[in-house]
């Protein structure tokens, strides 16, 4: 081992392969691919992916790997081991971003992880097991309002309902699929079987500010935190506004302002717990016409389950005393429940060692934000490591990594690569 | 005057051209040319508009006036009295509404108008002044966010920065007026001189509760309750749901939830005071992204100008706070202010007397509503007639009147309209 360790570094000192500056023009590359001019927009099964997809596999193709189009739209890139058909190490994150984004939440990880497979390939070197990277297609969820399609599809977790699913223009996720080319039909094919991936392993930014302050480049992640998400509606009634009374109103909007700051409260009690209502609609939507119905969003996060169970409980239990007490009805209905996804202290140990090898300290970390290894865990075990990112700022046009932070995260994830041992 | 009366009220009685069926039945013919087929949404220079007014400049004809399409869309018919060219009492009311309308805000008024025309036309009737019905092509102001477009522009106080405005889609109104087929450097042509209007007289809806609670058919509008308008931004820093800790957010809708709530409880603090936030958009809306920006409209309103500006005055105090507080960007900037308009006494008062000749107690009330009238006082004195509706309800589906009142009501509007003296 500790032979096998010295022969790794010396490669890694030695590998022009390994390149911060085109792991950064890739990222640039991929944020062009965008619904709008000025920013970062690029949903599930939209023209944008189709022009990321075809970057993406054709890196994959020059990395080395064979590279095609899973049946869900993921970019599945394999680089085959000492022999072919071995079981893989599957690397991977997201090509789909939430609207207005940054340009290394999940494509970071992908492009991360095929410029690791070219410099495996540039030095012929062949590993006792196969790598596979999967670009997904949706982690998101923006288009059809649930979440980690790509890796549920690869994990054998699909909920055929989501096909029913439908975007804001009414096309359902099922006509999407058809309009990409792709069969509502033929989605199991997309699923891969336990023995065949040894491991889950995924690099991204960590999109908090935690690395930051401590002066870390990398990070390993502990726990994937829980999240429970609802879709709330409140119907109230449509009304004049310079005739009705103020006492006799039943204004959903002003129903949704007290909502909205009764979760803020609740969950600002909690240090770890995080609560936000990020989407809101309200209808008919006119300067002059009291709202009478406003859809929004909850969701609610924490690394402990029972802390976000008891949140949820009591934020609803606050909707249900201010749409009484307000006249208006409410209907909140549960969207996505997910509890606390640890990572494999085995994966999160051998992310340790690639970490100290750099001669950097080993911080372990949760994760507040969701990942695809959420969705992986039912497939292999999951580990992820994350790496600074500018301000915590994630989600957002101002997201940011400095080079020597592409730089060294990739010489970690390549040193765990090459030191990947699998579970006995 | 009181033989002049009589014959008058024989007129009606025997009047078989004033048909409230027919009233009604175009008032539902009106409903349907809407952008969807649900429901009813009319906005200005839309393609509905233009069959709405291909309907209205019909149904003048048919009432033996002269009707045109005027230089901002509003269609105007005329029908000439005693001897051409006389000066006009003007009736009118809008053909444009909010999203998701009723069918009588506006549209009633001008379809009684014309009803009572074809009364004095079937009875070869001709007055000492001519009749001018205008029916407003934008009142509502939901398409450019500026209200009494129509009316503004035939009192010829319509402001040439309003071309500038932009609708949801980017289109300005100037380019709006070009795909109408109507010239936006030719708009003072729709101005009319204040000589050649003897009166502007409207027959309206309540859109509120008063007549209604005490079983009255119809009303004498004392005035129209004056308004302040404003757009308010908020800018806060999106981020990402999951990983930022709720005592780092600069939340741009909890902030605006709580600039909601505070003009609610300011505006419910006074009986006759009324403020609304009808509109509100949360950018970049996505489950998972903290909002970073909002806007949202407030209209505050009063039957007293010191009572309103002291709370816009209050409001604008409550934004800062609450902005400040959060640390997040306010900027409100009003798109409206217009003080109580008063109708003349002397034509409510032959209004009055037309509902006394009906055998129905004068009731005299304030407008909560924005009317045309508002626009209208620039040119001419202005007068209000209101008719019942149910519940109160309006800017909603479910406005209704009763066959009964839209017959009263007509009958009223004709012995006013027969009666008419204008003013020495």
């Amino acid at each position: 081992m500790s032979e096998a360790r010295a022969g790794v570094a010396e490669t890694l000192r030695d590998a022009p392969a390994l390149s911060a500056e085109r792991i950064m023009a890739r990222c640039d590359e991929l944020a062009r691919c965008s619904e709008q001019p000025d920013g970062l927009t690029r949903v599930y099964l939209s023209p944008e992916q189709r022009t990321a997809n075809e970057l993406v596999l054709g890196w994959m193709r020059e990395a080395g790997m064979s590279a095609r189009l899973d049946a869900i739209g993921n970019c599945v890139g394999r680089y085959e081991g000492e022999r072919p058909g071995l079981s893989c190490l599957m690397l991977g994150s997201h090509l789909d971003t939430v609207r207005d984004a940054g340009k290394y939440d999940g494509m970071l990880g992908v492009i991360s992880a095929i410029e690791c497979v070219h410099s495996l390939n540039c030095g012929k070197k062949r590993l006792p097991f196969a790598i596979e990277v999967v670009g997904f297609a949706d982690e998101e969820g923006v288009r059809f309002n649930a979440t980690l399609l790509g890796s549920r599809a690869v994990a054998g977790t699909f909920k055929p309902e989501v096909l029913d699913a439908v975007d804001q223009d009414g096309n359902s996720m099922r006509a999407a699929l058809a309009g990409f080319g792709l069969e509502a039909g033929a989605l199991s094919k997309a699923a891969r079987r336990k023995g065949e991936v040894l491991a889950y392993a995924e690099l991204h930014i960590e999109q908090g500010p935690v690395l930051e302050a401590e002066g870390l480049p990398a990070g390993v992640v502990t726990a994937i935190n829980g999240a429970t998400r609802f879709a709330v509606e409140i119907d109230g009634l449509a009304g004049h506004a310079g005739t009705v009374p103020m006492d006799h109103r039943q204004d959903a909007l002003a129903a949704a302002a007290e909502c909205v700051l009764a979760i803020e409260r609740r969950c600002a009690a909690v240090p770890e717990l995080v609560g936000t209502v990020g989407k809101l609609e309200c209808l008919p939507g006119a300067i002059n016409v009291i709202p009478g119905k406003v859809r929004f969003s909850i969701d609610i996060r924490s690394p402990r389950d029972v802390q976000r169970l008891a949140a949820v409980a009591d934020v609803q239990r606050a909707l249900r005393e201010i749409c009484a007490r307000r006249n208006v009805a409410l209907q909140a209905t549960k969207t996505h429940e997910g509890g606390v996804a640890a990572c494999a202290p085995w994966i999160a140990e051998q992310l340790g060692q690639a970490i100290a090898a750099e001669g950097l300290p080993v911080r372990r970390l949760p994760s507040g934000a969701g990942h695809d290894g959420m969705a992986m865990i039912d497939l292999a075990d999951i580990g992820m490591l994350f790496v600074r990112c500018k301000g915590g700022i994630s989600h957002h046009p101002a997201e940011a990594i400095t080079l020597e932070d592409a730089q060294t995260s990739a010489r970690v994830f390549l040193r765990f690569i090459e030191n990947f041992q699998p579970r006995e």
